[in-house]
């Protein structure tokens, strides 16, 4: 099998299995392990209600990190504090496994809050996951991170940054569906990369790339316990080392951003039950935050939302839902347009409705707005509200 | 027919008319005509989209007010600038009609956005409306100003307050349903009292009383452009004119909230699609803005509200809701309990998962939290998300 996703950078290697969490045969855990050490940055949830596992990340997330245990079916969270307890063994168990320390490892879960870790499971599970290591399993191992996920995620680039070895790429994956939300919400991603770059520049290069990507996007309006997007470096690139400022770290940046922005409509396309994806383009914001502000609202309302089901061209509630925000906004003069077609400038633009309503057929459909009060722009990431939304949250 | 609901106090007739706005033969516009001028109060959306009638009755609030004409199956907002003055020439024939100044009218409008107010079907209904006035026709204007409610929404008491000529008096009418949000969400409130008040004490007494009904219910985290609730007060009662400050003032306060949270709590219950009313309350907050936060977060949840909605006691989801609002919260620190049974207390509680299925079987779901974090307390009103609410929405 061929390399991709988080083992396209050079020297990464990953698996993914089932250890019985889930009651079907779907893959429950997976690995990422690289064969030397990565410096790593992440960005995580602010949900004052953190998992165990996550808890267990923040505390190594400054070590030399050369392994990723993940799990989903259990959310590791608001279950009793023995639970950390458990989520250190089983860093122990693998660093054995492994030969390499256990605060080098990080651990990340998704999937029902409450209930006890069946971390005898995972720990069983630990020698298979190592034996099935190997660069053509980046598939097991995105698999292993669903939940009501329809199809693993995953995205890998070359940057045209040259090494001495090679060319720098970024791999990534991602799980995401139900409960995502604007801030960071029951989101995993994991991204590698082979660069060369100083812990500062890796860490800043990836809470950018983040805001404008993954927090962009909103399937509902909850906030998991559990969100966080990792990104290891491993220097196997031999790249000279980037840093903010440089031309290079430039190339990095909008490099990371697009494998970020690509692995982010992922998850807004494949939201609980939807059936689009929803883009909403903001321009002509006050500031950066007015931008964002209108983009994320729109692409969030319940009620805009079932419009793009239903595809009745209802631009009202497009309106309603950019007013209802914090933002700048000069109500006699903005701009909206749906599947590019202006609906209102300041008042109601005449258009023909049956062949917009025919538009909004598609699997995706865009809303541009222009603020007309500056220069900043957002681009925010949702999908349609459907029955099955509700059927599936239900359960 | 009985007086009730806003002709409950003295002097106050009203009447509910089909004029053709709805395809059905709904009543679609109503009036309410008080026999003498009253002084009036109102709280306002902060949607930055207005209604074209808001506009009108925000410029008005402040003189002697007789009458409030109110539609519903056309939103009168973003529908170009041309219905203002549509508007106003509502407003000058229903005040010759009636034989009172054009300025003592307040307008009030509810259904679609950014379609042409169909001005003269109101036009040619305002004869109607009035020969119509009654007290016994009270429910005829709860049902006009009805777009996707179940029911007409009414409720009446007496404050205790002894008048001169009668007992203070308050009645309420309002309609919700779709698009209820947080603050003032495509709601219609028209509360009126016989009481003699103070201006500015009767714009106090309803601020507060909107602030822990009203905004407190949350069926979609939408946000209006017509919002308002307005009270008249004629004076008919003949009592010691209110003042904030003593005895009286609080007895009508603590009516006219009542009032407020008995018409908001049918909002909730007739929420589009739902099928239970869920109350969250939330005691020990740092301050009444945390408690506020948290109460709406989770009623407002679209995870607890399907959770509600499929009777599965899975708490993590109030839990993560809690979480994920900027309250201050310990998460060590909190109790949460599910229809009377604790499930949660820093750790989980152990309890019959059984029997709590069964108890949220019920129509009325109660969640209480306590942050332990100090004194203040809020509640919020929400219902639960049902295929049913996308199938309306969509349409």
């Amino acid at each position: 099998m061929e390399k991709g996703g988080i083992t396209y950078p050079e020297g990464f290697r990953a698996s993914g299995i089932h250890c019985g969490i889930k009651s079907e045969r779907d893959n429950d855990v997976s690995l990422i392990f690289s064969e030397n050490p990565c410096i790593a940055a992440g960005t995580f949830t602010t949900n004052k209600f953190r998992s165990y596992s996550l808890l267990w990340t923040l505390r190594n997330i400054n070590n030399e990190i050369q392994a990723v245990l993940m799990n989903s079916g259990n959310a590791n969270t608001c279950n009793g504090k023995e639970n950390y307890k458990y989520t250190s063994l089983l860093a122990e168990e693998l660093s054995a496994t492994l030969g390499i320390k256990s605060s080098s490892v990080l651990i990340a879960s998704t999937g029902i809050i409450g209930k006890p870790l069946p971390y005898e499971k995972i720990l069983s599970s630990i020698p298979h996951l190592k034996e099935t290591l190997s660069h053509g399993n980046h598939i097991e191992a995105a698999k292993g991170i669903m939940t009501t996920d329809t199809f693993p995620k995953e995205f890998q680039l070359d940057t045209g940054i040259r090494g001495r070895h090679r060319e720098v790429c970024i791999g990534g994956m991602t799980k995401g569906a139900g409960m995502i939300n604007p801030c960071m919400a029951t989101m995993l991603g994991f991204i590698t990369t082979d660069a060369v770059i100083e812990r500062e520049s890796l860490q800043a290069a990836l809470k950018q790339s983040v805001e404008d990507s993954f927090n962009m996007v909103t399937v509902d309006n909850d906030m998991s316990t559990n969100d966080m997007v990792v990104c290891l470096a491993n220097g196997r690139a031999g790249n000279k080392r980037i840093r903010v400022g440089t031309d290079e770290y430039e190339k990095f940046l909008a490099s990371l951003k697009s494998v970020c922005i690509n692995l982010a409509k992922m998850i807004a396309s494949d939201g609980e039950g939807a059936g689009k994806l929803i883009e909403v383009r903001v321009k002509g914001g006050w500031c950066k935050r007015d931008a964002k502000r209108v983009a994320k609202k729109v692409a969030g309302s319940n009620l805009v939302k079932s419009t793009v089901y239903g595809c009745w061209p209802n631009w009202g509630r497009i309106l309603a839902s950019a007013g209802s925000s914090s933002a700048r906004i000069d109500t006699g003069q903005i701009d909206v347009s749906l599947c590019g077609t202006r609906v209102y400038d300041g008042n109601p633009v005449k258009h023909d409705e049956a062949k917009l309503r025919k538009r909004m057929g598609k699997k995706e459909i865009v809303i541009e707005i222009d603020l007309k009060k500056g220069d900043f722009s957002a681009t925010a990431w949702g999908c349609d509200l459907t029955e099955k939304y509700v059927k599936i949250n239900k359960e």
